[in-house]
């Protein structure tokens, strides 16, 4: 693996200089799904972006709601030799911005209308066309809203194996040692609203009785591999300010603690072990809620099922 | 302001029937993005979802590799006459996704082709090919990946005004009475790299002195409209199972306090004040984040930029 030296946003130089590739995304609302879309397709490009042989710049505008705006940021586009990628709710405002595009010699792309429109046909039913947060828009205090609010507050009281008699309350509780991303990983899976619980495995240290005592179906452990961890756990040390190595990050004594970890989940067979070594958070995620909603009602093809 | 019923995940049906309109998500990797795009789309059917005028079920298949696995995903699709929604970077897993849907009659979507596309042409370079995970990807640990795994740590850690110390450590500090949602806030914006802590504003306790001597161009004052605070913090006493409402959601109260933290707002001009009512977390977040990028590099239009 790879300790990748990347620039991040606060090395973004002046935008002046046609040479970089740029990319104006737009979105009445917050921007969150077109910037999603667009670091998915930008993930394809890793190969160049990550050694420098390709670059780009995205530009985040949100809560775009008027024409005027929309028609400065595409002649921006312009001029910068930009692309555009947006999302508007407004057939109008989405038309005028392809309409913009053209005349500015702008490439585009429609993120929205092309899915909202298959839905509306599938559902015979007609988009509204309203932008999220458009005055007129009810404000909905849903059970889904308190669901998350509450997942967030529970997952960090329960951070790092605080409050054991809590466990029982979760619907998944993460277990591994130091530094497997169990923190990371409870606070992404809250935001979705589920109620997660995380007990840290230490050599020496018992783990609370009330880990064994609750719903077994509920616990996934977390595996890595020992120079990967070893990494992670001296990029911690530099984090930290502590310049001198301990046993938290020596080799002999990470085997030692995730055989002593390993040894634990053979003797709990019940429990997923989900190997985090080179995962993003929101890959682990997706492993574990894939596993925790088949546990649930089993299907054929484990899939994630809603309804709305 | 509307307290929703809504269904939920625990009570999806069995999947049977036809008469539900079904969305059928799939994608290589995690499945997120899909997700998103799908989850922004159906918003603008709120409208008839809330009051159960349409419905809609959707089922999330991720880590979809082979071949075989999405030729039998999507004959299911076609018996259940529900649409596919795809993500698959493989050329030719997109392209056998696309046929298969024609063959039986399932209409679709690909929802990663075209926006790879438009960057690869942008670009000049040609997209991987391969999915997240795919074997060969070299594993990256990221100074991107160490950010976001140390701002949860320190947001988790700095949650409901502990350790006022460390406030001058912060990117953002969020300052509000009790359930204008900065822990969810705090949560949300560390997940995407930035160091959170949140300060409770209680009548007639003073707020840490630290706060006042950090850099005030960090720190962002909540409001919210008295009588959805009311409705939240009673939803809150419902979860808690207290039973006797106490000075805690009692309007009078509320209003005093909202009072003293107006007074403290005016008092300290530099803390943007943020409404919150009605605001899902993310769309407030994202009003932060635009000003604390426009803090950091004014534009006349304001945006959030990154360097990839
Ligand atoms: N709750 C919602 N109601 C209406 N439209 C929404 C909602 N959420 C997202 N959208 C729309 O979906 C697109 C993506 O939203 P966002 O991720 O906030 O940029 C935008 O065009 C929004 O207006
Ligand atoms: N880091 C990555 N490397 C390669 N492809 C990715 C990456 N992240 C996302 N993708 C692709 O983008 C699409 C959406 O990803 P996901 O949100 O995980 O479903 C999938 O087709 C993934 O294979
Ligand atoms: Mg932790
Ligand atoms: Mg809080």
């Amino acid at each position: 693996f790879i300790l990748d030296e990347d620039v991040g946003e606060d090395t973004v130089p002046s935008f002046s200089s046609n040479s970089e590739n740029s990319i104006y995304m737009v979105s009445d609302g917050t921007g969150w799904t077109v910037d999603h879309s667009v670091q998915a397709a930008l993930s394809q490009f890793e190969y160049c972006l990550a050694d420098r042989g390709c670059s780009v710049n995205t530009h985040l505008f949100s809560e775009v709601n008027d024409v005027e705006r929309l028609m400065e940021i595409i002649r921006d586009a312009g001029k910068e030799h930009a692309i555009l990628v947006y999302t508007l709710a407004d057939p109008a405002m989405a038309e005028a911005a392809k309409k913009a595009c053209q005349l500015h010699g702008v490439s585009h792309l429609d993120m929205l209308g092309p899915i909202t429109e298959l839905l509306g046909s599938h559902m015979r039913v007609t988009p509204m066309g309203l932008p999220r947060g458009a005055s007129g828009r009810k404000v909905v205090l849903s059970k889904e809203y308190f669901k998350r609010i509450e997942a967030v507050d529970f997952t960090i009281k329960q951070d790092d194996g605080a409050f054991p008699k809590n466990l029982h309350k979760a619907d998944v509780v993460l277990v591994g040692v130091s530094r497997t991303s169990k923190t990371p990983l409870s606070t992404y899976m809250a935001q979705k609203g589920y109620k997660v619980a995380n007990v840290p495995l230490v050599l020496g240290v018992d783990p609370p009785k009330e880990l064994f005592a609750i719903d077994q179906n509920r616990i996934y452990a977390l595996t890595i591999n020992p120079n990967f961890l070893q990494a992670i756990r001296f990029a911690r040390y530099k984090t930290l300010g502590v310049s001198k190595p301990s046993a938290y990050s020596d080799l002999d004594h990470i085997r030692r603690e995730l055989d002593y970890a390993s040894k634990l989940f053979v003797q709990n067979p019940k429990w997923p072990v989900i190997e985090v070594t080179g995962k993003a958070i929101e890959e682990t995620a997706a492993v574990i809620l894939r596993i925790y909603h088949d546990r649930k009602k089993k299907h054929v093809m484990p899939r994630i099922s809603r309804r709305y």
